[in-house]
């Protein structure tokens, strides 16, 4: 695809864009202030910019009067970039342009990280956990009457050098037909031992030669939602993905309500079904979209956190909400996958990933394994954030790691108008430091119907940056706009989006108590981090590499993280961020049965620590319930640019 | 008890009996013939002797005349011995006395041996296979908050030095409440390795101390009758015994026709269903009558053949039938024993002896294991005889077995009156030899509903040695005596027993094409051993040891089996009786681990010989078709008594 270069005037601001960009996205990347109120709908006609040379697709709408469509106008969000262009963005007075100097960072999120499975192999470290083999039997005779199974397996020993090989039941069931069936040609799948030296197990045998289809599936069970992926093992292609919502979500939105149904009389088992039911459906999804035989399947393996693991697995759970936080186990045998109600072949095992404690789980050691976190030499700061926010630091040599209980607001909950990452959550922000206008832009493009996690930590950087909020989360009371306002129950808020251009029928507000409760969430999560490099001996700045994980960590904007003090102040190149870091674990063990030895090393490595037992943890919180922390001195750039900004201001009011 | 001597004029035989002992019996026993044709139920009134001198308890019916009664007749078959006794049994003329001088010998069954458990622990073979441990574990604190089955394997491996355990899903998932209820004090129960070295697996947990309670079950599937024993673990003790009919025989009696019925659209699973439906019957009765809890059975094990046990397990077995005889597999992974569709807990594992071929199955690999056959110096030749006759011999460096066909003769098929041996059966036989009046016992003492396979057996070597019938199993056409007569078809016959004192309402006859069969049946088996014997070099001579197995074998008269050729003729003493060998086998792998190892030794060096594959064994079978062989040369002892009652005869004829 070719590239463009906007140039956004009068802030001479150059950007370098894919062709068919949305302007106003462009923008927003470029740290441009555009007004746009609507998400990106074109609804509030507020986004007029004027294309001074080059070509856009688009951008015209009946909220342009058709002079200015002559004149060269376009609505921002409307219009696709074509070509280089210079884009003239209408400022209302020379203060504005003296404003646009004070910039806050651009958009930065973090580097994803993939494993590449062709590197895997290079490593030496794939060595699948499921191989099919091809063979060609010598029929029995009179002279030659071996029983079946032992004719497999003497072939097998003397042709292949496989010996400790067993044959599970229902292979001996159907051999005699299915050695028939092509005159003793088959296809053997084996499953193989974790250690080397161990038995492998013939899971299953098919008539003629298979062995070009031989397929995994991996799946993260998340409280909320749950993703599937179809490998291909021989490949290591990812043939399909799919996601679906976890139905138990009608039993609770968290952990702990999931518990408390499940200690109800049939709760458990209730869960239980349920969650394999949105299992079921995935797999059939993931098998009809990568136009598979699922009886080709041979392995599934499954990543969670302590408690969606133990509601699957039926596993009683009661103790993990009670102190002191014991779970049955963290250790989960291999089970076939029928026992569990999955619906795949009689041959397929799962395996679940195993945790470290009650709330440090499956996903999390997942990511750890999946990351590779657990080979690098650097220390390094694993965070997984949602409403439980999960951390480990370590590196090869040693893990620790903690759960800190972040709350919902980062997945939307505890924010008056906060939402999951949905089409019309507003994603992005900026303010006009001026008019104190802002510039929403929505996921989907679409009129706003609510603020999603990463697009809250952005309003509240930027917010705090422009000096809108102070360190404490607390309106400007003197600032001269109807935006801000102070509510009937006597709190502040500031107005996102007026009801007649958003999704829903009324104003889409942030209010201080919605602040509140993001310092909350942000202070748990930093102290934690904080706390456990504490209980290592280590502080926050000897971490070097962030990895982040999680649904949510993909859109954060890493500055703005930053700058609220979410995440400790560093270089964002030495931030990676693995998306999903459960699947790509469940994945990874999919491909190779490397790391399914080496996670129950990693597993004995890693040392949980319970913050609520440590005194020093709500010490550090309340610390951290400021913007970005009572110690400013921890966020230098930070500091930097509030001390810049600051004397611009003075500037401008001595002007 | 005390025991009494008896002693039999004018035969001039002393025999000792136990006090109660039966006084037909106890003549049987001391080859003194009493008419009796009745079987032993005082109907036919026969068997009347004169109490010289002691004191006998019954033996008075209507049928004996009021003066007799007081000059001391009695019933033999209703009288019970009460103290030492002279008996004079009626005997029509002098000729009568010098015939019995004539006698043939008495009846002789072999020892029965028995494992002994105290034996076994003695020589270090006990190694319990499945064992329950009491454990008073120290209950989490914040500061030691382990998952709670890292908690038990970690007490395990401090207190008890039990390292590579396995926690099994179904005991994670009732942990944690059975930790919970008497303070972590808790039994649990480890399934052992059968290799040392490999991992425990903890398959139960229950509150508190159950260590006095740990069963197993052990399980013989025969084709017409499954037997199980409940065995305490701590004792070795059998605590219940119980057999039933195979519910399979409604779908056909033998092998053949169940397979060809599980050939038929769901007949695998029909079968397999009434089998367990049995099984489960068993199991109830066995609980119900040692008066244990059915949750503290551990463990389960089962023998059968090859057929049985595949029927069982679901195994697709139609190529058993079909040249060249390929069973599926001879080895059986363990399975969970709910997965089978017991009615044990879940955390039961049944074992299954493996089989060495399609006709060699896992009953007689478990009598060469029960019966130590394995172990022992001499060589040693063990057969069970059924339908289908098994043959191994061998010595603990090698071992050969081989199948053969012997016909259903000894269970009562193929002869008219055949029967299994069950109550009204002929068991025991002896001939007048003047008179040719029958003395017939049978099962239960009542009247004579037919013959079962030792009765035969019994019958044709009387008859033979008595002259009745020639070594064709021809009847001496000459002999004066109604009771032998030739029938309308043309067939010659003797009348055991008159319809009017038979338990039918017919007379129960044995004819020639009867003992056609019998001696077709014997000279497979005959000839079967030494076809094997030949194979592996050696001579039926050079056998030192016969073990003999199956429900049939308890009630051979040795010295009559010897007489027509069925076993080789050799010393009594040498033979020994290990009942069903197939439920002793299943018996020891309950207790121990030893013989479960030794089995994948055994069954790796036990070598199959297909009869039909054996080009001399059709010979030795036509060379056997005689009574007791074509070859007197190799029954000396037989040949000696034959040359002695012909000397007799040419006697008693010039006299």
């Amino acid at each position: 695809m070719s590239e463009h270069t906007v140039r956004f005037l009068p802030h001479e601001k150059s950007i370098k864009v894919q062709d068919g960009e949305n302007l106003i996205r462009a923008a927003m990347d470029a740290g441009v202030h555009i007004n746009a109120s609507c998400g990106g709908e074109g609804v509030c006609g507020k986004c007029r910019v004027m294309i001074e040379s080059g070509e856009v697709e688009g951008g015209i709408t009946d909220r342009l009067k058709a002079g200015d469509r002559e004149k060269g106008y376009r609505l921002a969000c409307r219009a696709s970039v074509r070509g280089d262009l210079t884009v003239l963005v209408p400022v209302e007075s020379k203060v504005d342009i003296s404003a646009l100097t004070t910039q806050i960072p651009p958009r930065k999120t973090a580097v994803i990280r993939q494993v590449d499975f062709e590197e895997l192999k290079e490593q030496g470290l794939f060595l699948p956990p499921v191989e099919k083999i091809y063979l060609e039997l010598p029929p029995p005779t009179a002279q030659d009457n071996l029983p079946d199974a032992t004719r497999l397996v003497s072939h097998l020993s003397i042709n292949y050098n496989e010996h400790r090989l067993v044959v599970r039941l229902p292979v001996i069931r159907r051999l005699p037909d299915v050695l028939r069936e092509e005159n003793f040609k088959i296809t053997a799948t084996l499953a193989r031992p974790v250690h080397e030296g161990r038995k492998s197990h013939i899971i299953n045998v098919e008539s003629g030669d298979t062995t070009g289809q031989n397929y995994a599936i991996a799946v993260d069970i998340g409280t909320t939602t749950i993703y599937g992926q179809l490998l291909d093992l021989i490949s290591g292609e990812v043939m399909a993905e799919h996601g679906l919502f976890n139905a138990q979500i009608s039993y609770g939105e968290d952990v702990i309500s999931r518990i408390v149904h499940a200690e109800k009389p049939g709760g458990l088992e209730r869960l239980s079904k349920v969650v394999t039911e949105t299992i079921n459906e995935i797999i059939a999804n993931l098998v009809k979209k990568a136009a598979v035989d699922c009886d080709q399947i041979s392995a599934i393996t499954f990543a969670g956190n302590t408690t969606m693991t133990q509601l699957f697995l039926q596993i009683n759970l009661k103790y993990i909400r009670r102190a002191p936080y014991v779970p049955a186990s963290t250790i989960y045998p291999p089970i076939k996958a029928t026992v569990l109600g999955l619906h795949l072949g009689d041959h397929v095992t799962a395996l679940v990933y195993p945790a470290i404690s009650s709330y440090v789980g499956g996903d999390i050691v997942a990511g750890v394994m999946g990351s590779g976190m657990y080979r690098t030499e650097k220390l390094t700061l694993y965070l997984d954030i949602g409403t439980n926010a999960e951390v480990v630091v370590g590196n090869k040599d040693w893990l620790a790691c903690a759960a800190c209980s972040a709350g919902p607001a980062f997945e939307g909950g505890g924010v008056e108008h906060g939402m999951r990452a949905a089409k019309g959550a507003i994603e992005d922000f900026l303010i006009d430091p001026i008019t104190l206008e802002p510039m929403n832009i929505t996921i989907g493009s679409v009129r706003p119907v609510g603020i999603c996690g990463s697009g809250l930590i952005t309003i509240v950087a930027v917010l705090f940056e422009m000096g809108i909020i102070d360190s404490q989360g607390k309106f400007d009371r003197d600032l001269d706009t109807p935006r801000i306002r102070k509510r009937e129950d006597g709190i502040w808020e500031y107005v996102l989006a007026w009801e007649d251009i958003t999704g829903i029928d009324r104003d889409i507000t942030l209010s201080e108590i919605d602040i509140d409760n993001l310092i909350r969430a942000k202070g748990a999560i930093y102290s934690g981090c904080q706390t456990l490099l504490e209980e290592v001996g280590l502080g926050i700045e000897d971490v070097e590499e962030i990895i982040l994980a999680g649904g949510f960590g993909s859109f954060v904007d890493l500055a703005k993280a930053m700058t609220i003090g979410l995440l400790p102040e560093t270089d964002p190149e030495k931030v990676t961020f693995i998306g999903n870091g459960s699947l790509m674990g469940a994945k990874m063990s999919s491909l190779t049965n490397r790391i399914r030895r080496d996670v129950v090393e990693v597993t004995r490595k890693m040392t949980n620590f319970e913050l609520s037992e440590t005194t020093s943890y709500m010490d550090h919180y309340v610390a951290a319930l400021f913007l970005p922390h009572t110690d400013l001195g921890k966020f230098p750039r930070l500091q930097k640019r509030l001390d810049e900004k600051r004397a611009a201001k003075k500037m401008n009011a001595v002007k």
